[in-house]
């Protein structure tokens, strides 16, 4: 059980890292990441699971192949399954990630910016 | 698909009453909820699962048989499953929840606070 509660301002200012994301709880076979981006990621998809971003900095763009969702600070969106999308931010933005334990950041597509998974804050 | 994001102060803003969450989203077979609540509520334990607040607005405490823990605006705490607990706030708190489908708020307990279950902000 957690000895106290987990401050996420406290958390993000413990790596400037982009597309990195790190762990920061679990909840059952789920886990809460902190993410630091700017910049284009690449298109993926997770094939089993939907994917949520809660924004808590600044704000980003996820792409889909026929639209564009802006999400700002205070804003949740719930990337569904198997989806194509790719996430964009011009400006720094920090994002809240959920999603089941051993989701890889990109997905089914190999890239550069593919991540070490399960790497805590 | 979601249209657009999800606001969480705008969903916020579309109810008043305390002790009822109201549904914001889905993720695979979890829920977001929306909570305001204020005073305490009653003990009690969810067997199956853990539980996930991130307090908005105000601050919370969680009570455990043998401690306290606060949750301030910015903080998360996931509650685990089978562990007896009761939540209270001496001014309005506002929380997002996170937990699967179907979660009864007072869970193992009878209570005139158990809530109606999925119902949408």
């Amino acid at each position: 059980m957690q000895a106290s509660a987990i401050n996420l301002a406290d958390k993000l200012a413990t790596f400037s890292a982009h597309w990195s994301p790190r762990v920061i709880a679990e909840m059952n076979d789920y886990q809460f990441k902190l993410v630091k981006f700017q910049g284009e990621f690449v298109w993926h998809a997770h094939a089993d699971t939907d994917e949520t971003f809660i924004v808590l900095h600044g704000q980003m763009e996820i792409g889909f192949r026929d639209r564009n969702v802006t999400v700002r600070e205070g804003e949740l969106y719930v990337i569904p399954r198997g989806v194509e999308h790719i996430t964009r931010a011009e400006g720094e933005c920090h994002a809240l990630l959920i999603e089941p334990r051993g989701i890889v950041n990109t997905g089914d597509t190999d890239s550069t910016l593919t991540a070490d998974n399960d790497v805590w804050a």
